[in-house]
């Protein structure tokens, strides 16, 4: 019965929580952690252990081990999965127009898909493709592109792209708005280049963005027409080889409202509550790291990013080669703001292999499922 | 009775809710949009079409339409337009001082005034000068400017102005908070050239600020002084030819509590709920638009601004010449952060004549009023 | 009985509320002042004065004199005082390495205790150092920096430090968590420069944040490694002569949940709310100022900092010497984030001797605690 929690409750003297019905304890969720703050700020403390504290790697493996979730999402049943998810770069089919530009198609479908969202919590999710979030459409500064949207769904549904188009194109009532089982092609030339996003934009706007149907939206810059990239790469904090092989990753800051009362109860980076804190992401050290990050979290004003023992570089928006902000650790971002994040995990900043955690700098966030970890190992095995 | 309803409630089923009284009503409206939001969510569904969508130019033109306050705003018993308010920039009197210096002269204004911030909403408002947001004052960089301001309200105002200013002169309790029936002369040198803004800065201060008293304040750079100014101008996004009329609006990003709970109900760009999105902007293509925005935002900790299929350029507080941000498309200020957007509607977009959102990217506010429209058109007719 | 009352509600017509007992009405404070704002809105005014407003000094000294805490806090008794407290740097103990390199050592406890936090308001605060916020630690970049660290608390504690470190080093639970009893020395270099902080990552996260450990973390830059940094120092605004004292603060804004309901009832810059409104910070005119400025409140998004009639360059993070924003008067910061802040009182502004506020531009920060005065003069006395 206790199994389904989602939090480690019952070490924190919760026991009796574990009797309610599931979808009560989800609810209640929130709540029950900050009584267990309160319980834990008053009446008991978390160890009563003595003697210097060693470095304990099994331990640090699961370094919110104490208030995770616990248990597995069935990601087979999702059908999606945030460990590979970070690399799934939709790039579409490519052609040559009779002018010779690159024609680049994609074909996407809005679909009702009840999906795992922390072990054994469900969520009635809205998706594009079947995933939360939906795919990372990818293209190149100047192609010609083209997504056929089919609507699958129950309600009226749209893409609205940020990037410069037209405005018939523009996926909002009126525009591009696809009523169950209709279609409708959105057709603009890929700029600018930069780290951007769609969503729906059908109404009510709040449900229909926070049910999840939202995605990563990247347009490489053409290195022909910015021959300053490769001078740019190699400025960047501890050098970057010319030829350097970047791990590219694609992060959506997301959340969700199980019990509709308009404020989140679940937080995460790509869907899955504390996914990458239990399946932490191999980096290989001395190569460089690069986040395409944007926030759709709904409800709340903002959320943000902090990584730990490092700092990066961050592009806003994706949309400049010259870093907007140099060597931070906390960036923060409203919904639909976005950028590029690099990094590197380099010896001469003592990083030698382990878990380095990231996470929102918004304690509630990070402890209700936004918090990951980078394991940063000499070579992938 | 119904047609005072704020929000279209009848088309999602909440067609008894006409029967309430108009201020349960009013205080009523969050709830009732996310109850409207939760039924469509779970039990229905708001079109039922199939085949394919095509654009809509007059569903476009009213593309919140569902969701859309409806009936008019009486805005001559208000003593206010939002649409000619857009360019109202009040320059004041102009003289030359015994030094040969410029002075620029002010009149100002409190008064209590009831005005109407949504068909049938009124409000309570404490104003500069009979408006809300206040009168946008212009003065350039360097002038000597004397506001001589008197409170006619029922309460102590103050105007507290974001500029260089000795400490005498800075509107609060002790410096230039006048009581009712009082006047102060505020005197400094216009600087630094920016997108400013005052407010009163009684106590309590939540209370002084969101009653209505804000307004733009902005000093226009000295060319004299700033000959780079020319050639900035020319590098911007598609260019901007030397002699480019500029389209240059102000914008005050506000909200208001209606019924005293310390949340807002209504959100607006310059007080009027969804204003410009049944009366859309006209903007000519090609010609560059120049917004002043700032957000006196009271209650909620931050504000955001979102242009479709563009992005612009933005100046954060004006105070420099080179762009803060280069091609962004959403950005997010806290109250009393402000800045200059800059953009083109471009053929080199594809922006062809049609309608272009803009709006913040929280999607209560936009729901709750804080949308509008750009009309792109190839000439002003 | 009415004396420990935190907000001179009596002034408002709230005598009444001097009965009730202390704990009742700490916790109704924000419910309190919110009666009050609409009291004020409706039924009266503050003052029925006629004439022409003057300035009056003594009134500005004391200008939120209204609202303000009344009463003295015992500063004795917490072992701290927020103006000494400014310019109360930790150095550490410096030695030579084996290998000729300088080795900074600091010695940080964590202790249970109880601070007052405005007049007669109690709070059981987690601390470092029996301090809230804790030592502003300060270093040179590129030395070795080796904190011993014992937790004398009654709950496990850490110090994570935001600045490059290996992963056995971060201060989580696994990597330098302490139990009650226990001790970890942190060992690390200086890097890089900038304006950081550290705090305890035990679990639950908001509540060893919230409960007051976290400090100033300040890397100064290596003249010889930034020959740049004299140049970037005489470019600022009103420039800045290369011999200029510089008037270096150190500023944690920082809040308090006194009744543990997951929400602020007392705001502050450095732990006493209002503390530098009752006892201004003198800054000679002419003089350079720079503030360390770091955001660690919990449970509200967003902090800012507006200065009153000046402008000043803000350096993101510390990590740059060129400013991340030039002339600005209001900065936003979500928690972690932080930054450097350079600005003077000048001739050149109409900079006369007097007072000038700061405070966050969130009017419920301002009115709970989060305000204060610089006082302006002409030469220390």
């Amino acid at each position: 019965m206790s199994g389904w929690l989602p939090f480690d409750l019952k070490r924190r003297g919760f026991m009796g929580a574990g009797l309610l019905a599931a979808s009560a304890a989800v609810i209640g969720t929130k709540r029950a952690l900050g009584q267990a703050d309160q319980a834990s700020a008053h009446h008991g403390h978390q160890a009563a252990t003595t003697g210097s504290a060693q470095y304990d790697a099994g331990n640090h493996m699961n370094a919110h081990g104490e208030m995770i979730t616990i248990g597995d999402v069935d990601y087979a049943r999702n059908g999606f999965d945030p460990t590979p998810m970070l690399t799934q770069w939709e790039t579409g089919t490519v052609s040559i127009l009779p002018d010779g530009r690159r024609l680049r198609s994609f074909e996407v479908t809005a679909e009702d898909k009840e999906i795992e969202i922390a072990p054994g919590v469900m969520f009635p999710a809205w998706t594009f493709n079947g995933r939360v979030p939906g795919p990372a459409l990818r293209a190149t500064e100047g192609d010609r592109v083209r997504i056929t949207f089919r609507n699958f769904g129950s309600h009226p549904h749209s893409m609205h792209f940020h990037g410069f188009h037209a405005a018939r194109m523009d996926g909002i009532p009126g525009a591009g708005l696809v009523p169950p089982g209709g279609e409708f092609i959105y057709e603009f030339d890929a700029r600018p280049y930069g780290c951007h996003l769609y969503h729906c934009h059908a109404l009510p706007l709040a449900r229909h963005i926070h049910k999840g149907m939202y995605g990563l939206f990247v347009i490489d810059p053409d290195p022909e027409k910015h021959p300053e990239m490769a001078a740019a790469a190699r400025s960047r904090l501890f050098g970057t080889p010319e030829n350097a092989q970047w791990q590219e990753m694609a992060m959506v800051m997301n959340a969700f409202d199980t019990n509709f009362d308009g404020e989140n109860e679940f937080y995460a980076c790509n869907t899955i509550a504390h996914c990458y804190a239990k399946q932490p992401i191999k980096v290989v050290k001395s190569r460089p790291v690069r986040i395409y990050l944007v926030n759709v979290t709904e409800f709340d004003p903002i959320n943000s990013f902090h990584l730990h023992g490092n700092f990066f570089d961050y592009y806003d928006q994706g949309t400049t080669l010259t870093p907007t902000l140099r060597t931070v650790d906390v960036i923060m971002q409203c919904q639909a703001q976005r950028g590029v994040l690099e990094f590197t995990f380099a010896e001469q900043a003592d990083h030698e292999p382990g878990l380095y955690m990231f996470h929102a700098h918004q304690s509630e966030f990070t402890e209700l499922g936004w918090m990951g970890m980078f394991d940063v190992v000499e070579a992938l095995s």
